[in-house]
């Protein structure tokens, strides 16, 4: 286990949580203008977009990413969730509550996988792009939840133990859409290889109608900038 | 998303964690005598002593479990311990603080798991066999994780939104390994069919000198019961 603790000067080193998606790509983006080592992370977790897992691969390399990864675990086989089930239909129009592409516990077992890498890292830093502006209502996206997995983080690990206190960013976190887009450009994010369709294509195209399609399409619209996704 | 809330009739649903060792045996043993529908989780996470597996299959039978699961997640690639990295030897003498046979975050990554295997079945137990007594000095068995971990779950699950207090037991923390033993027996677990040592033969035999071997060893000493456990 070593620790980058004892070289000062070295970079801080982060592991960020990357789907392919928009946000976070732009939470890759804001862990690299802080300066962080950034030690990217996705998840195959039965997820049936799986063009966004390409989609991550691309982003991680534009944007700088010291090492990407893909860990597998499937979440799909337990089913539930419509994200994972093609036998349960994406909703095509906003509901009310906790919507069925939320996917159980998901945030949880993402946060928990980072945890992992970052303690065999020695990085003191996770980062997440969730968002509780224009979200779709899950419940692990929420600020406290949030404060809830840093505070288990540090009572969980080796690096808590021993002192170093984890910390969990999640920069995106009280921004709207439009504001989460404008920060991105600034920071040299190329929205065009970026994935959010909750149902999208071998190619990673957009059917435009779904919760996220409809979040993402609003927030260009509202950040005033051309919108570069693809739709089948 | 089905609840038993609906019948309370129904016996209450529980995820119990099952790695096949001594410990988990005796936990779903508890769950079963406090009435719990059990479903057994086991978690193939990369460990080299994969005989335990196939002790879980067993003693899941054996206690009667509602049903049996393997979630297979590869926290072996990421390294950094003894017990899913053979570069690393596995100790043979007790160490002062966290031991190299600790494996990165791993309760929060089994826990994670077995909530989301809970949030599908509209369960609201969770069940896992930590011991903060005779046990190795894992930050991710003491009491303050297990409550952070159910503050979490609860902030992290629709179950929570709504209303439902999920809970986390961990009948075993307090107690002794001899007593982990007596109490086993008297709830008719045949500690013949655990496997507890870390780096067993594929014949689940125990190396006998390796920390968690001494564990078991002393307490069935303490106990004062004839120790089924077998040797390579």
């Amino acid at each position: 286990m070593k620790s980058v603790a004892a070289d000062e000067s070295a970079p801080q080193r982060a592991v960020v949580l990357l789907s392919g998606g928009l946000d976070s790509a732009t939470a890759l983006a804001w862990a690299r203008s802080q300066h962080y080592e950034c030690y990217a992370l996705s998840v195959a977790y039965g997820q049936r977009h799986h063009s966004e897992l390409e989609a991550a691969a691309r982003v991680a390399l534009a944007l700088g990413a010291r090492e990407h990864r893909t860990m597998h675990v499937d979440l799909g086989a337990l089913g539930g969730s419509a994200l994972t089930d093609t036998a349960i239909a994406v909703p095509e129009r906003p509901s009310s509550g906790i919507p069925i592409t939320y996917v159980p516990a998901r945030n949880t077992v993402l946060l928990s996988l980072a945890l992992a890498w970052a303690e065999v890292l020695g990085a003191r830093h996770l980062v997440i792009g969730v968002n509780a502006v224009d979200y779709s209502g899950y419940p692990d996206c929420r600020p406290e939840f949030i404060a809830a997995f840093q505070r288990l983080a540090r009572l969980a690990t080796r690096a808590g133990v021993e002192g170093a206190a984890l910390q969990i960013h999640a920069p995106l976190q009280h921004w709207s859409k439009d504001r989460i887009i404008r920060e991105g450009l600034s920071l040299g994010v190329d929205y065009a290889m970026t994935v959010s369709c909750y149902q999208a294509d071998a190619q990673g195209r957009g059917c435009g109608r779904c919760d996220s399609c409809r979040l993402r399409r609003e927030g260009f619209l509202a950040a005033g900038v051309a919108d570069p996704t693809r739709y089948a």
